[in-house]
């Protein structure tokens, strides 16, 4: 559309961030994202301090989306069950993008290795958040171990994102007889 | 000792390669891995044919370990329930270690994205193999579903693998619950 808002420096360098990281891990180079973001490496610095800068803001900014994709709306009136079985088919559905490469938030604290990284920090706050959720769900379907509930549904959860991502398990017939297994176990209806 | 055999430059290049790219990822340098092996470029690149065959050997010659570390001793005498339980114990143990970083065969094929890199090619055949006794034990245990029973522990391998390696979990009182409930629905006893 002629009256489409072109994305400033900003937006497109933490698009590049985001999906050249997401293709390619986190060691792809400042050159690399520059160019893709058609953004001198001048530029980026007045923008971002460094490489690892941008990339724990790109992290933050993809988060409400990915939030958005897989927690069902608050209050949708479905039960406990049914909330947490939600999360699972989303990623199902996902994954079965030929670009999947499983949880972008798994994989950046597993390449990266260090958990004070900036990036690490970000990702390590999205998935303690999604932890909550679960939390928060077992504790209202009257788990008999919330706590534990909601551990082993985040163990299920990066389990299956880093099998799919990469093409150990395509999860067809996999994840709801796990999750109902487990949700069975701890008494959710 | 005075007459212990000295490693050859290949060996201590394949430490290397082990021990470097577990700490810091497959995205560590060539200059890095000689130093750390005291191995000149010139010399490696005659051992080797490049950095990625050298990770793919590497990886290869650490599947032994792997699988020693892991696995229970073949006709142990016990039963497929015990022995499947006994890889999770393993593991559990392992993720103590303040060196470690969830599985290595996962952690690359994360980083390296590229499911034909030779290194890649090797870590999906190890994971195979752990999938493979999963199953062993799951027809031998009189699993309803070995198939289904092999993917979940699978599944819940990587996931508490992944989840320890990042420090999201410190795994205490969650895997054998896990593993045995998943055991139960499927019939192992």
């Amino acid at each position: 559309m002629s009256n489409e808002v072109k994305p400033s420096p900003r937006e497109r360098l933490l698009e590049a961030a985001a999906t050249l990281t997401y293709r390619d891990g986190v060691s792809i180079g400042v050159e690399a994202l520059c160019k893709a973001a058609g953004v001198s490496k001048r530029s980026m610095y007045q923008l971002f301090e460094s490489k690892d800068q941008l990339l724990a803001v790109s992290l933050k900014e993809q988060a409400s989306v990915y939030v958005t994709t897989l927690l069902p709306a608050a209050d949708d009136g479905r039960s406990s069950r049914e909330r947490i079985l939600y999360v699972f088919e989303q990623v199902e559905t996902q994954a079965k993008a030929p670009e999947f490469r499983g949880c972008r938030y798994l994989a950046v604290q597993i390449e990266l290795k260090d958990r004070s990284h900036p990036a690490s920090r970000v990702a390590h706050e999205v998935k303690a958040n999604l932890t909550a959720f679960f939390r928060a769900e077992a504790e209202r379907g009257e788990a008999a171990d919330p706590d534990l509930l909601a551990r082993q549904l985040s163990l299920v959860f990066d389990g299956m994102s880093a099998r799919a991502g990469i093409q150990a398990d395509d999860l067809t017939g996999l994840v709801a007889p796990t999750v109902r297994t487990l949700l069975d176990a701890a008494g959710v209806r």
